[in-house]
């Protein structure tokens, strides 16, 4: 056929799928967001609106790929965090990177009017890219996760302080930046306490800890010890050797993610409490379904 | 600081620049459109509101990355291409693709009801995936581009029977494709023709050209035979050494660019004449800026 | 200065340093050994003098480069391990490999008249090529070298049983092979006892198990459990964060590395138990050195 | 089969295909060869032995590699070229360099005996690492090339000035290294001629220039122009489809290869004149032997 004579340049195709066994994060972040907010008068240190936005795109994407198995996101950022055993898209870096990249776009443009319904989008609209990156252990995994956190904590502690100087202090931007310079964060805390009465601890958890969305089962009591071993000793198993789970077995477990309901939360996730009341987060392997509590 | 700690898992992030003084193809298709296509209801075998919609999301794309040279679509598929000597974001492949995916996306969405004003979008919403794949010669990138468009008239000439059997000859499905099946290019005319009065040379030449999207400069008359050179001897230069141009050359080359028209064109980019005529789209330089024509 | 104008051509290099914190195997083959050990009239199946050169080149790799934590050998081919934490030549894949199958090769050249002391060398001279490939957790290294292991063990015992039935049973190469379809271990075990009154459980360890090498401290024993637990838990530590040794501790591990013997045995490596009683191949720290055992 | 269990480590090994239609040069570079060479008394500033060596064995890979076009050498380091439409290997980036580095050793280690007959080798033994680099254009290979032979012309002007400092001259090397601080070209020739009476330009080529080894077949006469065309035009044909040569095509391109005679010379590679006289070795195509002239 006269197709086969160009047919070759499929060639030039490289391959990119990333490390088996491996946990896979892709994250993305806002693309000049700094100018984008101020087009839209966010406001500062955090917009409320424009984060349930970010949380309302992260929850859609999360639906439409049962494979994400936790996503934290922070400011105009999300994570998102493929289990080692994930096999999606043969793990195609740019295949998993694109269509999350996508995803999220979509549902940020379409809800856009539910967050801001004053404030019509025009262009230039609102994008984002993203990046793959492979973690081999669980220890990395988290620390990954502490890391954004972490991040989240120094960046919103000083954003307050900067933010309260400034509005409620009547600063400009350079002297605020040049007040906080070298400060440590119990310095940060003591102005916003004795130059503002503002008590840091009783910021809103989402702005303090960022969001960190999942599939909700029911928690496991910490006492039996169980979710520990799931974290640490993540080679407890006897055999590295892919589990080959049956189709009918794959479908229950997809079913059983199906149903469970994805929540968005404001948790310290650097503490092991949080892994291991949440053990199937690292299994990978649904947990049991949540019993409607009595109205 | 507290964040050294964790910041040590940056250093799992593998650098993915694409090789230096290749040509960079983007591609981006729908994910799962056919579905798609059905909830909505295009319109078999073209629908032209579909077409205009991925046509005005392309432009978009182009006006907000003016390293994009040229971008090919067809059906729910869009290819950009980033000159071999582009250096934006260092050439990196998840940072290209994801950029084009996202800002392909948010247009898309924010555009679909200018198009289909009287079908709301709801979830699942669409989206697109994509992939870099980089040429190292003109003739590979122009062959990569004539490999679409022959994919495109292959396909097109298929689906116009096809549907024609159907839509007009109250066929079902298999009864159409079983009819197809061996049937060359001639064969498919003549049905159209002898059965339906088609003339498949006067249907539209968006459904079977695929559009062509690019910065118009005056033409250059092929005769004079300086675009001949361009195309075929790109190494006709003296030096391959990428060639440093000052700040102030590019942002004069940058500001001609963002002057020019962004033109959708359906044209046969096989044939030489298509490139002979407009050789900045491969020499990589802004061309003459096309005086406005007389009212 | 007059270089600079081509020096660009170093941007070309692309990056190739392995995933952190995962497992490298660097296995070399001979190539084209069929046909080498024909003409140097190898004996069938095994020739010891031949294992033994090779056995001699591992050992001369693992002398110089200290990084590595054990090998395996079998046939024509070795497979040298380097710990997860190691961070020689950062972790560049083609500097890792071609320095291994360099020094493999220029030590097989070297060595060879002392194995082969009445065949000497003459071109085209015998070489290897290698590849390395990162293994994320200790189960899939420990599968990866069994899985060498049990290659090694079916490929002996056919190997014997083939060339029994050549060299005591008179058959020609085609009429053994056909006599082989299909057998089981069972099979061929009988075949060669039945037959031959060969007893394959008292063949050669070298040729039944391959050969390992490794740094040899004291044994630990294996009801402290001590050493399961390395294995195991490889997480069981507190933290991922690469362990910033201090110079001094380097030199000093260094320094136990050098100390310790290097020895080449013939052991399971399949069963837990080689790995228990020596913790230092998993956990990269070097043992107690052996004291030396009364004359 | 038993086997099975452990075979998936397999798809840990990662693709590492080079991408095609692009030059693949290897270069490889001796190890720590500083101390090597102070150990076997190599002379300074060029020890012709120790050179001779290095393209005796060079001359042994090309031969036994007939897929290489040209090699290029100087001091410890060799780099070896492909063809752009090179398959060889599938075009592994690991088998190719590590082929090359191992067969490279083992002549290196093999004939030693030749060129050092009376310092016999031991360990630790040389060796050599690698690592392979594509070239998108003929511009950029010859780029690579020429900057490889400036490096020789500079590092060879410096050595043979600092050492005759010191062997004739009497100083140390620190204060012959303090003499030359900043000097220029021109300087060092002065230096040279006024101090020592020392010409550069009557220097031995091969120090001068380095060595380069390809097949050789007749020259072209460069005023017949198709040289020219041949090295600037490489677009000129009329498509990069990969050719698609019958095997009986390739069986009879390989024989003329090996007819050919493979020289060692030490020429000018930055100038057009060597590549336009020798149009094989950009085309790909053998040229026409050369008839042996009389005796």
């Amino acid at each position: 056929m006269a197709n086969s004579k160009f047919e070759y340049v499929k060639q030039f195709e490289q391959p990119d799928s990333l490390l088996p066994n491996t946990w896979i994060v892709v994250r993305l972040d806002g693309r000049g967001f700094t100018k984008f907010s101020t087009k839209y008068a966010f406001e500062k240190p955090n917009d409320k609106r424009a984060l349930d936005l970010m949380n309302a795109a992260a929850l859609a994407v999360m639906s439409e790929l049962p494979d994400i198995t936790i996503a934290y996101g922070v400011s105009d950022e999300y994570s998102f965090v493929f289990h080692k055993s994930c096999t999606l898209f043969e793990r195609r870096a740019s295949k998993l990177v694109s269509t999350i990249v996508s995803t999220f776009t979509a549902y940020y443009i379409h809800l856009w009017s539910t967050y801001f319904p004053s404030s019509p989008l025009s262009p230039p609209l609102p994008s984002f890219d993203g990046r793959a990156v492979t973690y081999p252990s669980v220890q990395n995994l988290r620390d990954y996760m502490s890391w954004r956190q972490v991040d989240c904590h120094i960046n919103n502690l000083y954003n307050t302080t900067f933010w309260a100087l400034i509005q409620r202090g009547g600063m400009d931007g350079t002297a605020a930046e040049q007040m906080l310079k070298g400060t440590f964060s119990a310095d940060k805390n003591e102005i916003l306490f004795s130059k503002f009465g503002i008590n840091y601890n009783k910021e809103p958890e989402m702005f303090k800890k960022g969001s960190v969305i999942f599939r909700d089962y029911e928690l496991v009591e910490p006492e039996t010890g169980t979710g520990t071993k799931t974290i640490k000793g993540e080679e407890g198993g006897n055999s590295a050797v892919p589990e080959v789970k049956s189709k009918s077995q794959l479908e229950k477990e997809k079913k059983a993610r199906t149903k469970a309901k994805i929540v968005v939360e404001h948790l310290d996730i650097i503490r092991d409490e949080f892994w291991e009341r949440r053990p199937w987060l690292l299994s990978g392997k649904p947990g049991k379904v949540k019993v409607a509590k009595e109205p």
